[in-house]
């Protein structure tokens, strides 16, 4: 073997553990009774560590750098590049940190559950502390070997070569035009006829049926994966075999029908990644923010549309024995559910216009949050403050929707959530450009059909895996590097043309 | 860390991706979809080079041997005996062939459910040829390094210190009395009035409802477990979250009950494994025999008494809506069903008296099948033969209830099938020790109440682990090593009496 097929070989053995770190981890959220925590923790820790001692294996290094004397195709070089990458990544935390750390993490997360639905912040304090802690440990660690800040090592794990001054930038005309744009839109709603409610109670079954159907329209293949139920809506799973959740609230069909949408467009970024290289790194999704366009691209631009509401209302009607006759079942009702724009305290029940004001809270706070100049035991007042500031809403004593309602910090995921947004300007900027090269879309989506859609993801994003940069990807699928112009056009348009 | 300090370090890794191998094979059965099997095979044969080449490191070896010096307390000792033996077995094992092994036994068991579905013995024959042969491998392999013959060396592998010559002694009471007992058994039961028809359909809702009220009753935790469904009703997971399922029939709820009153007796020996040593080899269940005990304690001894059926009816008719009105419904006729004595083809759905039959058959065609005397394409001949034979039923063609019903050669279990029956005759032995001890017991049971029985099982079964050997638990708990006596007994006084 040369050095080329021995880095091949190893990665595939590490393939081979993350495939079973991530059913593990899906199997923890959906599954697993509360007693199995600990011992499952203690598991975790022990795989992580393995995982890690062999991403961090000395040989890997060298093999490294003998690939730069070898002849290698587009792909394989960019599958050594993707390598280098994790390596440096690796290579700048001990054993003995990462296991410490996973094991905070999953009993932080397990301590999360407990204590929101408890809204119980002293219960949780303690557990977070800990893992924010660790995380600004391994930020130093990793600003010390990137030698960039501490925040930006850390985005740069899940938006790799975006740095924080570029988000500024990207958020600046967003957090200067959406307060007004979102009032405008209200203002607007609100002088229209009001909308009619569509029921008390929505049978759970009824909503699972429903939710499958549309994931069978939009391509998903179920030979390769599942639909279950979580506490909060995820995707995990391996491309082989995709694992996808969603929560059912009987009092709200919409809710859940459109988290089982969003996460089977990052079901079929997965079930899409390169078939020949799914054991190599350069498989995998180019971006936290390149996933995140893939989910809304699905829930917000195709799924939201009047074209799609034309195909999904007769079998919401179907699916809860309303008819025609029932005016709040028409279809522009429910096309005033499904883009009704409000203030709200829960970021993921929150619509495509002020979701970006609470991306930038979260932002804002855990910048200051790693860098130091905002403590733990502060966020309750901070939160408090911005909401107030960026929506008009109060959290005071309020943590279940405050501060509590997202697991990310828990999870010691700082650095995560800037990229929902920039997700949100890729897909719509992917989504018009899609457009532009297929005028048929709309009607196709109108007949349930996302064949024509799914191709052109497939060739312009799913099949590139991380093979190009994010810049690039853009440039090539629809003529620009990332800019918030699309996105806000689309709001213009849908909300206020 | 002396010598036995690093064992216990070294072991507790292992239980640690011992942990993670239980919840993903859980996973393959009950959760995966059919697509995902070739990189689950893949990644499960990673996990197991990775296990196994943990459970040969050299260092084991050394600390096992300085063990010998220290002053160990009985249970210390007890787990280096126990570490040993797991040593003895691995090494003799290259990574190469437990990595093979697993990859052809997790597909032949994808293509048996498939197979099996269709009758397609055909299309079975390729994998199984594979997986024996492999098996045989294995048995010489064991058979060198242990002394033993190759059968012998395997069946060591579920029931430690077990030989096929005591086998046939064991057996051969049962051998020569069984038949002549069932017939005596059918004649008795069919000259009693005919038993009533419980209905057409039962729904599956309900079904697991009544399935979890029982196990509640029976002591199961729900914070340390679940049940779910698979093609095979199995017990699987880790003492700190135990996964058990069964399978639903609408026509039939008590075969899925049954199996849940089943799979709980294994769990309940995993949830009373001795908590203090869960990370350590010596905390494991003792035997495949042990095991099969338990559950059949609980099934066969407990569950189908006339005391527990008082207690079961109201809630079995509460689950299906029928009255005492309904004569089909009386305690009686209930009870009639849950010990009608029939011989059929599917050694799962059993009755305790046809039972041990099926086991013979399966024992006597597997030690033909290792030795080499009986080839894979000639098991179909020989299972008809055997079964025309011992239960006057002919499978010809009838792969699927013949020698295809069964997932354990396909899946290299060879030696482990007399365990079952070994597994029935420390139930009765057990239980009739139990209600020795305990003569408030059958009372218990009819009130619903297991807490005696599992007080009086923990102490003398679950909470010993691998401590001892089995006739040294079972003379300590019964007062006699291993004999079929109780059994038959239990047989002669149920039916007969």
């Amino acid at each position: 073997m040369n050095a080329y097929e021995s880095l091949e070989a190893h990665f595939e053995k590490i393939a081979d553990l993350g495939h079973i770190a991530a059913i593990m981890n899906w199997d923890e959220s959906a599954m697993m009774p509360t007693g199995g925590g600990r011992a499952r923790g203690r598991a975790m820790g022990t795989l992580s560590v393995l995982l890690h001692d062999l991403a961090v294996a000395p040989e890997v290094g060298s093999w490294i750098a003998d690939c730069e004397s070898l002849e290698l195709t587009t792909w394989q070089r960019a599958n050594v590049r993707v390598i280098q990458r994790g390596f440096h990544r690796a290579e700048c935390l001990s054993s003995d940190f990462v296991r410490a750390q996973t094991e905070a993490v999953m009993a932080s997360e397990q301590q999360w559950r407990m204590s929101r639905s408890r809204n119980d912040w002293q219960g949780m304090l303690p557990a977070l502390k800990k893992v924010v802690s660790l995380t600004r440990e391994e930020s130093v660690l990793r600003a010390e070997s990137t030698g960039l800040s501490p925040y930006d090592a850390m985005l740069d794990l899940y938006e790799p070569g975006v740095r924080s001054a570029r988000i500024d930038t990207l958020f600046a005309p967003l957090k200067a035009e959406l307060p007004s744009l979102v009032n405008a839109i209200i203002e607007r709603q609100s002088a229209a006829p009001s909308l009619l409610p569509l029921g008390e109670i929505f049978d759970v079954g009824a909503q699972r049926s429903l939710g499958l159907k549309v994931m069978e329209h939009m391509g998903f293949d179920f030979d390769h994966g599942r639909l279950d139920t979580s506490h909060h809506p995820f995707c995990g799973g391996v491309p082989e075999d995709v694992r996808l959740t969603t929560r059912y609230d009987p009092k709200d069909f919409l809710t859940s029908l459109f988290a089982v949408i969003h996460e089977t467009g990052h079901a079929m970024y997965e079930q899409g990644r390169p078939s020949a290289w799914l054991s190599q790194p350069v498989s995998e999704a180019l971006s936290m923010g390149t996933h995140e366009s893939q989910s809304l691209l699905m829930e917000m631009q195709a799924c939201r549309s009047r074209e799609f509401i034309a195909f999904v209302a007769p079998l919401m009607r179907n699916a809860f024995r309303a008819t025609l006759d029932d005016p709040a079942w028409s279809d522009d009702n429910l096309y005033g559910h499904v883009t009704a724009v409000k203030k709200g305290f829960i970021r993921v029940d929150a619509d495509e216009a002020t979701y970006p004001l609470h991306v930038i809270l979260r932002y804002e706070l855990e910048r200051a949050l790693l860098e130091g100049t905002l403590e733990v035991e502060d966020l309750p007042a901070a939160w408090n403050e911005k909401m107030t500031d960026y929506l008009g809403l109060s959290t005071e004593g309020n943590f279940e929707n405050g501060v509590m309602q997202d697991v990310h910090w828990p999870a010691g995921l700082i650095g995560y959530f800037p990229t929902y947004t920039l997700g949100a300007m890729m897909a719509a900027q992917l989504f018009a450009a899609a457009k532009r090269g297929n005028v048929e879309l709309p009607q196709q989506l109108k007949g349930g059909d996302f064949s024509g859609l799914l191709q052109w993801l497939r060739t312009h994003v799913h099949g590139l895996g991380s093979s190009v940069s994010v810049d690039q990807l853009l440039e090539a699928a629809t003529g620009d590097a990332l800019t918030p112009d699309a996105f806000l056009n689309h709001l213009r348009t849908r909300y206020l043309g």
